[in-house]
């Protein structure tokens, strides 16, 4: 029988139980997969401690949006998958339906995309949520373009690496923002032009200093809390700050009035969930990551592997923030 | 010598004193008005209050964003105007440097513009910022179409009552908010298609009523503070909140993460100075208003006619919120 992860309360990483469960058939419009590697996201964590945008339908709950392995049971009406195929999961579903973190999944098979044939199982389950959730907001709707100065906080994620590199795919420059000064020189290694170290530096004036006192016209920020407030003061007249996460621990956000009125800035939430639920830009932003793996432009950054039975400890590892990249689990 | 109104220092409406000044030239790009009308806004009260977005430049300051007038006297380098032309002014000048409460004015040509033949001096006062604010939120950056749910908060303003019906010309659905019910009768009256009484009713739960579940795809706020969340939680996905005023007392305006991260809310800081600064989009304004006032779905308001030596009492009038529509000024 597969090994299943599954929690029965909200909690730490040790809630997570790694447990047999029998081998269940895929549904109309799902199919399962054998699989191979699975990608953790912050999602995940804040799922599991109860803190995510939804919460589970019942207890004990599956969790994990993103899983790579090879079909091996096809539901009714599914059509251009068959079994054997190797294919990895695109965040287009609800954790409170479906998840990942096992030895075996089922997942609507729109959820569900072929991936490059010189990536690794591994790879694969760091290309969608990862260059999805920025294509989403910087691409779709930012338009980023050559010249434009991003600002991306919180850089050193696997979404935030993705960031930088779309960032630079467009001609842009990008400017990562980091608390502490150890990933630095990573994240100028792997493409930021400019790495703000906020514990050290003060964000405004070094955004001015390189900008020329324009300031930043697109903002793709995972903190929110107070922290917004600095990043409206480091905007450019018209900018966009498009909040996609909460690793602020500050209970409120204030929104930054005078800065939005005197500079007409959009403060804009956001999630690839607006991606991921509509054919037309789902279709647009495969496109965009397929055409992008295929030449060059976006190359996934693996941070560590673990195994399934090392489940708790990757989630432990990713709250640690010591993380660099994709944190990935190797199945069995 | 003509009168203009000055003050000294910030604080209530009695720190707006009355005085003679000698009559001054206008410079290069100027105009001079012999002023007929003046039309107020809360942007002045904000201003004489220290309050609002920008501060005088230095004591005595004059004030006031729109009068209406004959030109007497026309500086150089101006095109377009002949002396005696009839003009109001556009609120495309910084307080800090220009003002209009007075006998006489002198204003930026680029700031004045002819206005239609069937308007009295006092209608023409109540026509530029009252159209092109909500013009620019809802039109030029909303693009609100037919079958659009338009919620318009404070809406008895002289500015709500343009935005009412700018969103009835597009075939959009107005829904204005007040606070107590005494102007609720008014606004029907005045082409809102549904009234929220605020201090009576739960807004969420009448917006679903009206909207079938849907929610909002525009929310035009004069108000911000706490209320942002609740009109967040009365949005449509995808929805977009202008914020252009700041009534509220609450001095933080918390943003609403988890709705907006939930249905992908934009909130926009928003003034018309965005408009009034873009000559491109100052003169589509500018023929939206001409062509509205035309065909007669844009009707100015006009609440209550004051005499200059009773502005005093005209801006304790406006603080009071008793006003539906707009507050006049004439001259002498």
């Amino acid at each position: 029988m597969p090994k299943i992860v599954r929690f029965y309360e909200f909690g730490d990483a040790d809630v997570l139980k790694l447990e047999e469960q029998s081998l269940s058939d895929p549904k109309e419009g799902e199919v399962r997969l054998k699989v191979e590697a699975i990608g953790l996201n912050r999602a995940e964590v804040m799922f599991r401690a109860g803190k995510y945008l939804e919460l589970p339908e019942k207890f004990p709950s599956t969790l994990g949006y993103e899983a790579s392995g090879t079909i091996d049971a096809i539901g009714s009406g599914v059509t251009g998958f068959q079994i054997g195929d190797r294919v990895s999961t695109i965040p287009a579903f609800s954790m409170r339906k479906y998840g990942v973190y096992g030895e075996s999944a089922i997942v609507p098979a729109i959820a569900v995309a072929h991936y490059p044939e010189n990536l690794s199982p591994q790879e694969a389950t760091a290309i969608w949520m990862q260059y999805m959730t920025p294509y989403g907001a910087l691409v779709e709707y930012g338009q980023v373009k050559a010249g434009d100065f991003v600002l991306i906080t919180a850089a050193s994620s696997s979404v935030g690496y993705s960031a930088i590199q779309i960032a630079k795919a467009a001609g842009a420059i990008a400017i990562a923002t980091t608390r502490g000064s150890s990933k630095k020189q990573m994240l100028l290694d792997k493409g930021a032009d400019y790495v703000i170290v906020t514990n050290e530096e003060d964000l405004v004036s070094r955004v001015m200093e390189i900008t020329k006192g324009k300031g930043v016209n697109l903002i793709f920020d995972a903190v929110a809390g107070a922290f917004l407030e600095t990043l409206a003061n480091a905007a450019a007249p018209g900018a966009t700050i498009f909040v996609y996460g909460i690793l602020s621990p500050d209970g409120v956000t204030p929104f930054p009035l005078f800065p939005a009125l005197q500079k007409g800035l959009k403060v804009q939430g956001y999630t690839l969930f607006e991606i991921t639920s509509n054919p037309v830009k789902l279709e647009h932003a495969k496109q965009y990551i397929y055409n992008g793996l295929e030449s060059g432009k976006l190359v996934p950054i693996i941070d560590r592997n673990f195994t399934l039975n090392q489940i708790v400890e990757a989630h432990r590892y990713m709250e640690s923030n010591q993380q660099n990249g994709k944190i990935i689990v190797t199945v069995p």
